[in-house]
């Protein structure tokens, strides 16, 4: 471990003493003052920002992560009004989560706090750096940020916006500390920063995902992928059904909660599924099939077992038919990565065991899959999706980026 | 990653699935039918665990470990008495944890559910096979247990009643699945079996700790060390923290909850320390101190960082005069493992500031840290005390085995 590294985690650890105890108005206070320097300092954020750009285009980058790194005045507002909206909610810390008296007379209350050091690593897009801060700050936090090299210049000017907004309304500067050295080899110390870190929070690809998975020794939260499928029941409102899967996987295909695979109960196969196809084709999606989709629909292509395991962040869908209920919890639990599955039908007994069964961050009748998101839940703001199973799973606000404290108040008890 | 692993991970997953939709009274039939078999084969777990002893004893086993090793008919009735006590507690799945109505008419419950596959890697004491399973199966989770080489015997019996009990009530007998190749090699196979496990609880010490954090990819709840602190402020009422000091140190040295530090506050140290010193001395605790305890209490050895930082778990006590509050809130959190830290004082303002500051799992007022435990706070049983900050922290009960699911209800929506 490089002494560097060790340095930003006590720097992060000695800012997230102060930050805990920081008051509701302070906190609010140190959100607006960052918002307002980030709108004053655009023009050197974006100056940075060419810089970066420039470089990633010397270093022929494709244009969808071009237009991920690039930033603008309307961008950079937007990241401005996200603090603002940040500042607007709730504060989590301090919450009575439980409490209740032992026979012994020990009061005993279970306390919302902050984590303490939050670190997240993330790809490309300067946004993350003000949006994933206001977060951890609002909820009391340290933020320890490792962003992508690529973006470096826009991240660092970026954050001494954020930095001395907090100064300015007292908070530390080292709320937001942005690791400025974007090799691999810092990163994974930063994921072995155990005596300093709480909580990581990868936003990633798959490949970071395999590299916190190799190498983390500190608690994380894996935001992985959505591999979303949708089952239409054979009771299914077949109209509905028909707008809820064009939605699902054409509304925004290249994000975690379209959906990749759509199963068709055979009883109305014939029926529904010509008609899914069309509506789907029409918006230009790519159909790959079972062999019970392919009897029913011309011109689709086989769906392979990698098909249907795979998040196609396109506008493809893998399709099958499925004779039960059964198969197909039976497949959607297979296939699943634990973000959200869907099932369209009129039956209750259907949605019920379906919602029992399948085993995922979300279950949704009757809705698109696209409704997995922070925002859409009405947590005001996301830091992320969980589709793991401890401390938080599905969608991530503030109160996820808490934690719990026992405090037991006694009056001279002794165990006996 | 060996076939034998993964053919474990399979069929705990594929019992996993069962137990998660398996009623109260199912589960509670279960637990009882292993209860009595447990009961009704104790000469079989007996002549097992006769074997192991034998073996230990050749080894050259020390006697406080073979002291853990050892079962008598009189430990297996407590066993089985344990899994009725937890067949008692209320079920922990399905309860509705949340739940709201978001504008556009979805209805959004948050749901308790089981975990899935639970790993818990332990060392030695046989009773664990019995305890952990009967909690896991109770939250409506399969049970994957590797215990230590030593047990082996002991273990396979007690699992082969508990299967049978399960069996016998229609449970999956895979329910409690013993991992019975006690190599290291597989050990870290366990953890890192991240398809199948979806938590992994280690139950032993530093070395096993140390090894999780270094090859574990599975999510992983830490049960770590605990160096407990006290701190006895210039208002504490001075007899009654006699007594809590020497209850923290005494009652149980060699358990997690047990005091380790003791600091006082300067203005009162001149009388305070001559006595809880001649306290603890005649329950035979050794002493050890700063300059300002060594000046105050004769015959005292040299407290060092090592010591301040050191769970004894026997009975010895670092002891150390501070000058104010916050110089005792900095050396809680400095030399804290997340634990139980504690102040006894009558001062509302300083218990209020050491309740807010001090970042371990409990923050006791005035009782002895010995209450940090899953049956003292009223879990009814515990799996273990969580020092991590994610998912559990402090005592782990039944709800500390479940994870939560979104159940989202809709008619029709889409995203616009």
């Amino acid at each position: 471990m490089s002494d560097a590294v060790l340095e930003l985690g006590k720097r992060a650890r000695r800012a997230s003493r102060v930050l805990a105890t920081a008051g509701t108005e302070a906190k609010n206070a140190g959100l607006l003052a960052a918002a307002e320097l980030l709108v004053e300092q655009a023009p050197e954020i974006l100056a940075a920002n060419a810089r970066d750009l420039d470089a990633a285009v010397a270093g022929g980058m494709a244009e969808g992560p071009l237009d991920r790194l690039r930033l603008t005045e309307a961008r950079i507002d937007a990241m401005a009004a996200g603090l603002r909206q940040v500042a607007a909610l709730a504060d989590p810390v301090g919450e009575i989560i439980d409490g209740w008296v032992r026979p012994n007379g020990l009061e005993i209350q279970q306390v919302r706090v902050p984590l303490g050091v939050v670190a997240i690593i993330y790809e490309n897009r300067p946004n993350v750096t003000s949006d994933a801060a206001g977060l951890c700050v609002k909820a009391g936090n340290a933020a320890l940020l490792r962003g992508s090299g690529t973006a470096l210049q826009s991240n660092l000017a970026v954050a001494a916006a954020l930095r001395a907004g907090f100064a300015k309304a007292g908070l530390p500067e080292d709320a937001l500390i942005l690791v400025d050295d974007p090799s691999y080899e810092v990163a994974v110390e930063v994921m072995q920063l155990t005596e300093y870190v709480d909580c990581l929070i990868p936003r990633g690809g798959p490949a970071l995902i395999a590299s916190i998975r190799e190498h983390a020794s500190v608690p994380v939260i894996i935001d992985g992928d959505g591999n979303c499928q949708i089952y239409v029941d054979a009771s299914a409102d077949q109209a509905r059904a028909i707008d809820i899967v064009v939605n699902a996987k054409t509304q925004r295909p290249g994000v975690c909660n379209a959906a990749e695979t759509l199963l068709v109960h055979a009883a109305i196969a014939d029926e529904f599924l010509p008609r899914v196809a069309a509506a789907l084709r029409e918006e230009g999606v790519e159909l790959v099939g079972d062999d019970g989709a392919r009897a029913r629909v011309a011109d689709m292509g086989v769906a392979t077992d990698d098909d249907f395991a795979s998040e196609f962040a396109a506008l493809k869908l893998s399709v099958g038919v499925v004779p039960s209920l059964d198969a197909a919890i039976e497949h959607v639990n297979r296939f699943s990565s634990g973000h959200t599955e869907a099932i369209l039908t009129e039956d209750l007994g259907a949605a019920r065991r379906f919602t029992h069964e399948v085993d995922a961050a979300a279950v949704v009748v009757n809705a698109s899959t696209r409704f997995t998101d922070g925002e859409e839940f009405g947590f005001g703001a996301e830091i992320g999706i969980s589709t793991q199973k401890l401390h938080a799973r599905g969608p991530m606000g503030l109160k996820e980026l808490t934690t719990a404290k026992y405090v037991v108040w006694g009056e001279g008890q002794v165990r006996g």
